[in-house]
C-alpha cells in the first residue's frame, strides 16, 4: 500500500467517525483549531519563512511569493474566517424532502456528509486551513495535496490542526496532508476510487485540465472564468462603464473578473471613448477588434494602451489588467460570441431592454448570468453562503459558488413495517 | 472531425433549441413520438427480427435474446410509458431558492436543462426509447450508444423518433444515435468534453468500470448493487423471512435485489431453517458461512441447495437465484461486513430495536437505507418519481433513483440595477 492510498484508508476511517458527530462537536473542534492557529502563529511563521527562502532561492515571481507569504495579520484572518464558519448552520441532517408512499413506506431524503473530499491546490497556505475546516464543518474528512512551494507551511498548519482535533476527541485523520509533492502523488490521488468521494482541483487552468483528463474519481471542475460583459444598444452607458471597469479592474487576478467586453455597434462611438478613458485610468490595456480600433484611433496612430486583438485574445483568461473588446453587429452576435468563448462561469448583459434581459438570462449557459451588475459578485460570500471552496464551472452536482451545502450529498432513509414488493 | 464528435456538435446545437422550448412543446413532441412508435410497430419489429436473427447466428444466450426481443406488447408498453412521462411535471424552470442581497441584487437559483446527456447501454432496445424521451422531457439532447446486438432496432426506433421530432418542429438532433458500435466510438463518447455534459453508463459492472476508468466527461456511476439484508436479534422473524425472500427472489436479475443475508447469531437457529426452507421453495441456492452450514446441516451431509460460501461470494453481485448467508456475532460485525462489501446501493436492517434502527440508518453509507422493508423498493417508480434513467451509486449530483429532476442542473440568475463590487 502506497502512502497516498494509506492516507485514503485513514481518511475513509475518519469519515465514519465524522458521520456520527453532532454539529456542536464539530463546532467545538473548529473553536480549538482557531485557538491553536493563533497560539501556534510563531511556529507557522517559522515554517513559512523556510518556504519563502526556498521560493526566493528557486527564483519564484514576486506574485507567487506574495501568495505564499503568511504573517500575523493573515493568520488572524484565518482565525476570523473560522469564527464565521462556526456561525454558519450545519448542512448535515437537514431533510430535503420525503413522502409516505401508498403502501405505507416512509421515505425521507436526508443531507449527509460526502465522506472523503480530496483537494488539489496551488501554493497558498491559507487554502490549507480554509479547505480543511470547510470539509470538517460539512462532516467530511479531507485529503490535501498542496503545492510543493508551501510544504513547510502546510505541514505546520496541518500539524497544529490535527493536534487540536485530537484534543477535541476527533481522529487526527480527519485532516490528511499528502507530504509527497511529486506529480505521482497527485496522480495517485486522482485515481483513489473507493476512498475519495469527490476531488476538487483549485486554481490554474493547467492543473484543472490535468485532473479532468486523468482522474477516475468524481471531480468538480472549478474556477476558470473567461467572463464577458455585453453592453447592449439600450444600455445606460454610464452604468455600463462602471460595471465593465469594476468587472475588469477591481481585482483582475480572480476567476469572476471580466476578460472581454462586447459592445453593440449602435452605441460603440458613444460608449468606447468614455470606457477607454476610464480603463486607462485604472491601468487596463485594451485589445480591440477592427471597429474598436477605428473608433478609438487618433489619426493614423493607436493611442497608448490600445492594441489590436487577435483571435486567441477572445479565448484567453488574462487574469491581468488586459481587456479584449469586440464591437458586435447585434444581440444575436453577442450571444454567439459568448457561446463560443465562455467557460460558463459568469456572464453579464447591461441593457435597458426587458426582452433582451429575458433572452440573455434564458439563453446564456453559465453558472451565473447577470443583468446590470458586475460579474465580480459570483462568490460564496457575496451570495450569502459564507465560506466557499471554489466556483464550479461544470453542471454536475454544483454550479457556481460551492459552500458547505455543495460539499454534502444525501441518502434516502426508508422506514417500513414489513413491506415487500409484488 | 470524427462522426462521434460531429454528433456531439449537432447534439449541442440541438440542446440550445431545447433550452428555449416550453413544457407544452416538449409534451407535444412526446405525444408525436408515442403515436409514431405505435404506427411504426411493424417497421420496428422487422428491424428487431434482423437483430434477433444475427443474435441466434452469433450464439447469444436465450436470456440476452429475451432482452433484445421486441413485440407488439412491448411496443405498446413503450407508448404507455410515454403517456406516463408526459403526465409528469416538467422539472425545468422551477426556482430552487433565491434572495435579495443587502446591496439589492436579486439572486435566484433556477433549474435548467443539463445540455447534452450521453447514455451508454446494453442491448435492450426499450432503453433507447426510455432514455431518449426522459432526456427530451428534461430539456436535454441525448447521444445514445447502445449495444451492437440491437443496432437495427435502435436505428429504426431513433429514425421514427427523429421523424416525429421534426414533425413537431424540433431538430432531429435532439436524439442522436452513434451507429458505429465499435469500442472506439464509446471511448470517443467518454472523452467528448465540451459537448457532453454528463455521461451515464447503464448496466453491467464491466461497462460501468470502463466508463469510470476512461471517461474525461462528468460521469454518473449507476447500477451495481451488492445489497444486504441484516436480520437483527430483535427482528420479527416472520417479517424477516418475507423480506429476505422478497429481496432475493422476487426478481433476482436487478440491482436492488439482495445478495447476502446477515443473521445475528442469537436468532440463527430459530431463523435459518425457516428461511432456508422458504428460499428453497423459491429455487434459491444458499451459500453459507461455517455457522450457517452447522445450523442447517442434517447429520454429516449438506441439504440440497446449500453449499459453503467462499470469501468472494460476499463480494459478488449474483443477479441470480443465489444468496450468500453469514451469521454475525453482533450488530457491529454486521455493520463492518456491509461497510466492506457494500456497493452503496441499498441496505436493509430487519429489527425491533429503535436504537439499532437509528444506528443503522445513520451509519450505513448507501443511496437507500431500509428498516423493515425489502431493498427491491429502490426504484424511481416505487419512490413516486415516475420514470428513471438509473440508480446512482455515487455521491456526486444524484444518489439512488434518478428521475427527471436528476437529469437537470441549475444556474444563478442575478438581476441588478448597476451594482459594482467594492
Amino acid at each position: 500500500m502506497t502512502m497516498v492510498s494509506e492516507l485514503g484508508r485513514r481518511a475513509k476511517a475518519a469519515s465514519k467517525f465524522l458521520a456520527g458527530v453532532t454539529s456542536a462537536q464539530k463546532d467545538q473542534a473548529l473553536v480549538r483549531i482557531a485557538g491553536a492557529l493563533t497560539l501556534g502563529a510563531n511556529k507557522i511563521l517559522q515554517a513559512n519563512a523556510q518556504d519563502i527562502e526556498a521560493a526566493r532561492a528557486n527564483g519564484l515571481t514576486e506574485a507567487m511569493i506574495e501568495r505564499l507569504t503568511l504573517n500575523h495579520k493573515r493568520i488572524g484572518q484565518m482565525a476570523a474566517a473560522l469564527e464565521e464558519l462556526i456561525a454558519l448552520p450545519d448542512p448535515v441532517g437537514s431533510v430535503l424532502g420525503g413522502m409516505v408512499r401508498p403502501n405505507g413506506l416512509k421515505i425521507s431524503k436526508v443531507r449527509v456528509p460526502m465522506g472523503v473530499i480530496g483537494i488539489i491546490y496551488e501554493s497558498r497556505p491559507n487554502v490549507t486551513v480554509d479547505a480543511a475546516t470547510l470539509c470538517l464543518k460539512a462532516g467530511s474528512a479531507v485529503i490535501l495535496r498542496g503545492g510543493k512551494e508551501a510544504i513547510h507551511s502546510n505541514r505546520a498548519l496541518v500539524g497544529i490542526m490535527c493536534d487540536a482535533l485530537e484534543e477535541a476527541g476527533f481522529p487526527a485523520d480527519c485532516i490528511c496532508l499528502i507530504e509527497d509533492t511529486t506529480r505521482q502523488s497527485s496522480q495517485e490521488l486522482m485515481r483513489l476510487n473507493g476512498y475519495v468521494d469527490v476531488l476538487i482541483p483549485r486554481r490554474g487552468a493547467g492543473l484543472i485540465q490535468a485532473v479532468v483528463q486523468n482522474a477516475t474519481v468524481p471531480v468538480i471542475e472549478t474556477g476558470v472564468g473567461n467572463c464577458h460583459v455585453y453592453v447592449d444598444s439600450s444600455a445606460d452607458l454610464e452604468m455600463a462603464r462602471r460595471i465593465v471597469v469594476n468587472a475588469k479592474a477591481q481585482r483582475p487576478s480572480v476567476c469572476n473578473a471580466c476578460e472581454t467586453v462586447l459592445v453593440h455597434r449602435d452605441i460603440a462611438e458613444a460608449f468606447l471613448p468614455r470606457l477607454f478613458a476610464d480603463l486607462r485610468e485604472h491601468g487596463v490595456q485594451l485589445r480591440g477588434c477592427k471597429t474598436t480600433l477605428a473608433v478609438l484611433q487618433q489619426g493614423e496612430t493607436l493611442p497608448e494602451g490600445l492594441t489590436a486583438a487577435a483571435e486567441e485574445d477572445y479565448a484567453t483568461e488574462f487574469l491581468d489588467y488586459i481587456l479584449a473588446c469586440r464591437v458586435v453587429d447585434s444581440f444575436g452576435q453577442a450571444l454567439l460570441h459568448i457561446d463560443r468563448y465562455s467557460t460558463r462561469h459568469s456572464e453579464c448583459i447591461v441593457t435597458g431592454s426587458y426582452a433582451n434581459a429575458q433572452r440573455f438570462t434564458a439563453q446564456v449557459d453559465a453558472a451565473a448570468v447577470y443583468v446590470n451588475a458586475s460579474t465580480r459578485y459570483t462568490d460564496g460570500g457575496e451570495f450569502g453562503y459564507g465560506a466557499e471552496i471554489g466556483i464550479s464551472t461544470q453542471k454536475l452536482h454544483a454550479r457556481g459558488p460551492m459552500g458547505l451545502q455543495e460539499l454534502t450529498t444525501y441518502k434516502y432513509i426508508v422506514l417500513g413495517d414489513g413491506q415487500t414488493r409484488e
